[in-house]
């Protein structure tokens, strides 16, 4: 059986995972983005997003692991789009251009029912309105013997933490001031929930840390 | 004219840095001393405190770089010690036995009015009752032209960021998770009370992070 991850999630100094103030120009809220340096400047990323070579390393090794033998993800919906409420048309398809980097089929949180959109390269969004634990058992269905990557946003990881249901987290822990954002930790008691320190590898730019549950 | 710092101050990845509990077995609450084991394995620790050589390298670069230069220290009164309210007596003389590692005036926060203590090796307590610029520019005067160091603990430091009084700050950024502890940074907004990330070191057990304000 796979497992459900968390994988190249990162963390601010003070605790945050995104800034405020999210709109279709700052996915990550304002000032967001500097949290994911550390990602664009890799291979793995500018592979998929940029113009780049991209840098290999132990950065690198963390970004490609975070992709490999995934069978399907979840995204709430903050972060598969800036649309709030009930989706006024199907013209919004996600961040990430014709061609998402996912590749498999996503499942998206939402409170607003839509028909799921086949994108070019393997990814298709489906909408689930049943909340976490639907999105997972349909998530875990479609990876097979694969792994379930959470990808996000800060919200979704702390709603899937709170039921115990994410086996293992890499988060990249970065000097980051936000100042204000989303805190990934605040209220959430980690080892009462069963999770343990298990990896630790600084890479010069931040320090990728990995959790493990049971 | 010296600067007002913290130095060598340990947070954990969910962003505490001190565990619950305190009391006169466990200065740093239940559990928080593994905040500090890197510290306690540097050559700087283990001769002022320890049986063993200790470690060289980045870590006790930093654990050196804490003590050079300070001509006085200010402490909170829980990191002072487990008593609280007012003094039952003069018995208690801080955690460090007869000779404290200090060596310098040490300026502790209180409520409650008490006698400077003379220790062994230079170290003086003075307890401070007017509150922390009272403590400031008491700890400024007897430092002169050296720096003044704020030891902690979490709420000190809070109330003396908070005031815009520290000029530069160490910390320690560890994988360690606590769970519940006192907050370090939460309700401050760093980068608005004029703080920014000026280096970063990472050492293989933690990162080393210097914030600095202006």
């Amino acid at each position: 059986m796979g497992q459900v991850r968390v994988a190249s999630f990162s963390v601010s100094l003070d605790g945050f995972s995104a800034a405020l103030g999210q709109d279709i120009d700052n996915p990550i809220g304002v000032g967001g983005l500097k949290l994911f340096d550390w990602a664009f400047a890799t291979r793995t990323f500018q592979k998929m997003h940029g113009t780049g070579a991209g840098e290999t390393g132990i950065d690198d090794d963390f970004a490609a692991a975070g992709f490999a033998n995934v069978g399907a993800w979840i995204l709430g919906r903050n972060m598969f789009g800036p649309v709030r409420g009930p989706w006024p048309d199907e013209s919004w398809k996600g961040w990430w251009g014709e061609e998402p980097p996912y590749r498999t089929p996503v499942f998206v949180l939402t409170h607003f029912p839509r028909d799921p959109i086949a994108m070019k390269g393997g990814t298709t969004f489906h909408f689930v309105t049943g909340g976490i634990e639907a999105a997972l058992d349909r998530a875990k269905a479609a990876a097979g013997d694969r792994d379930v990557r959470i990808g996000g946003g800060v919200a979704t990881i702390r709603q899937y933490l709170r039921a115990g249901l994410i086996d293992r987290l890499h988060l990249a822990q970065t000097p980051v001031l936000l100042g204000q954002g989303e805190a990934l930790f605040a209220g959430l008691d980690l080892p009462a929930l069963g999770y343990r320190q298990t990896g630790y590898a600084p890479s010069g730019t931040v320090a990728h840390v990995i959790l493990e549950r049971g």
